[in-house]
């Protein structure tokens, strides 16, 4: 059924995406964890859809344009969470007229971008949802201490033109006891000064199936888990048969007995590793080793012979399956009783 | 200048290309060497005319669809270079229309690949010319042996539709003496046979301004070059004055006093490290270490007091050029006596 793809191609088998998102949505329903899933693994506001019909409340976004893209693209997306420190007079205008569409929610983490939101939604005479971003262990953004959090938290409800919108985190794999100990206390702290912490949001797709561990926690926001990818499997989170996205590629050489090429270098397969030794897991030959790409070209190698024809093609579990989304412009939709279908990926690129 | 651009953002200087462009084709003019540039590195059209206008031949490109984006973006692009194996009837019939264009050549390095394309252009009425690739030492495709070579330069020659275009090799740095060895003997073998070889082309930036050193090769590729990068400077091939390509980012967080994050993550910079030790380099700042990337955050680390502001810009030279291109629907054209542009890049994401 792939024989009409032009390779390299990205497939999405819709049939897995779908018991995926239903897995995760049973899970966090018998804990009373809401799901606001974060779309950055996939970028295509139909499967964003697909969550909310399986029970998230909304979905989160990285980006502002991020954020446009996906709520051009459908009328249901209607809660919209940018978990970004969002500066700059293009972006807050942008961030206003979004604000109209949705219910808008952000992030901030230090005192200048809460300033500038509410400059901007003050002016504008409508009100924004901030959530103050905390750092539990992954040391990326994120207030140091619950003490910090608490002083933004009251900033955030002072300011003209903001809502204090709850808290938020992004752990580090194995953080539960962390955020459960860093949001209690910053919790107590804010409520201490009268104000009410709505939402406590985490994310993450490793550890989600324990996302309970972490009680304090109201609302979780997991990316990858509807595809699943190499680096999840490595985990032991997820099997190859939990895989959605795979890369087509056809083998245009075999240079040597133990050595084949494919059409997929890193300007599809990306160079992210997340720890791991390799490229991509070969659908069907655990015994192969992608030990290298280049812009166009991926290098596969075996022990003994590869045993591979050129013109074959493989389907690859790459190493990070939301990098390889934003590589391509479309996506071909597998799935068992359909016929391939091409998807343009209306959130691809979106940095700004 | 950069004031409204907004972040992050692919940044060319296009004085400082057009100096790389210069330089190189100075040295290669010294020395009698055809220059055929390779457009991964910048994707427009608009760059490629000046370097043909600086004396380029022609240009290569490494897939098919990279190749229609370039011949549709300019009719001063006639003699494409498409240094990959093609397979496949949809490629095969793109290929085909190109040809009608322009003076096109493609490689093969292999029985399977060289009769597809004598199968399509026999049955068309028309020629193609086709390089053997040969592996000189960086173990990606091309055939392994001068004997190879020559077998496979007969079987291209006999080949209807085919014409033999020469051979061509993407060699290791430092792979000079094995370009040469290999070459002159793959030569003489072919030339035994009464075939002649019209090019033997080279590539690669790092060594370019040795390629005389390989005296048997007549056509250059160079890449990178036009815009540099950290990986070039860490070779002691280029300085931070010579690398074109910067990524404008904005400090969005000061979250501890040795951290900093940017906005510009992996969706921009890339996760390729070329062998290098960290993300980027901060013009201005040698101090600091860009230790970890995420898509859409950049951290930044430094022994003492970092010393950035929130909403600060700053500019990033990253490991590898090439594939930052790659990333964006446009690049902000820049320079000492002219107004930021914002041209498009056709050739981004052309991966089939």
């Amino acid at each position: 059924m792939f024989d009409e793809i032009q390779t390299p191609a990205v497939l999405v088998d819709i049939d897995v995406a779908k018991r995926n998102i239903e897995r995760f949505q049973a899970y966090a329903n018998s804990h009373g964890l809401k799901v606001r899933p974060h779309i950055k693994t996939h970028k295509l506001p139909a499967i964003a859809e697909m969550q909310i019909e399986a029970g998230a409340i909304g979905i989160t976004c990285q980006k502002v344009s991020e954020a446009e893209a996906m709520i051009a693209g459908s009328d249901r997306l209607t809660d919209v969470l940018i978990t970004y420190n969002i500066l700059g007079e293009a972006k807050l205008k942008a961030l206003l007229a979004l604000s109209a569409k949705v219910r808008l929610s952000v992030v901030a983490d230090n005192a200048p971008v809460i300033d500038g939101l509410s400059a901007a939604f003050s002016a504008a005479g409508t009100t924004l949802h901030v959530l103050v971003e905390c750092n539990t262990g992954a040391d990326r953004c994120g207030v140091g201490t619950p003490q910090e959090a608490a002083t933004l938290a009251a900033r955030i409800a002072a300011a003209p033109g903001l809502a204090f919108g709850g808290l938020m985190t992004y752990p580090p794999v194995g953080g539960a006891a962390k955020v459960q100990a860093f949001m209690s206390e910053a919790k107590a702290l804010i409520e201490a000064k009268g104000i009410a912490v709505p939402t406590i949001t985490s994310g993450g797709s490793p550890d989600m199936m324990s996302a309970h561990e972490a009680a304090i926690v109201t609302e979780h926001r997991p990316g990858t888990y509807v595809y699943n990818d190499r680096s999840l499997v490595a985990r032991g989170v997820a099997s190859w048969d939990d895989c959605a996205l795979t890369v087509l590629a056809t083998v245009v050489s075999v240079p040597a007995p133990d050595r084949a090429i494919i059409d997929a270098g890193s300007k599809t397969l990306t160079s992210d590793l997340l720890g791991l030794t390799g490229h991509g897991h070969v659908l069907g030959r655990p015994d192969i080793a992608i030990d290298q790409l280049s812009e166009e070209h991926g290098r596969l190698r075996s022990e003994g012979d590869i045993g591979l024809q050129v013109g074959q093609r493989l389907r690859i579990v790459p190493n990070h399956a939301c990098v390889v989304t934003n590589m391509v412009d479309a996506v071909h939709i597998v799935g068992k009783d359909r016929a391939p279908e091409v998807w343009p990926v209306p959130a691809r690129g979106k940095i700004i």
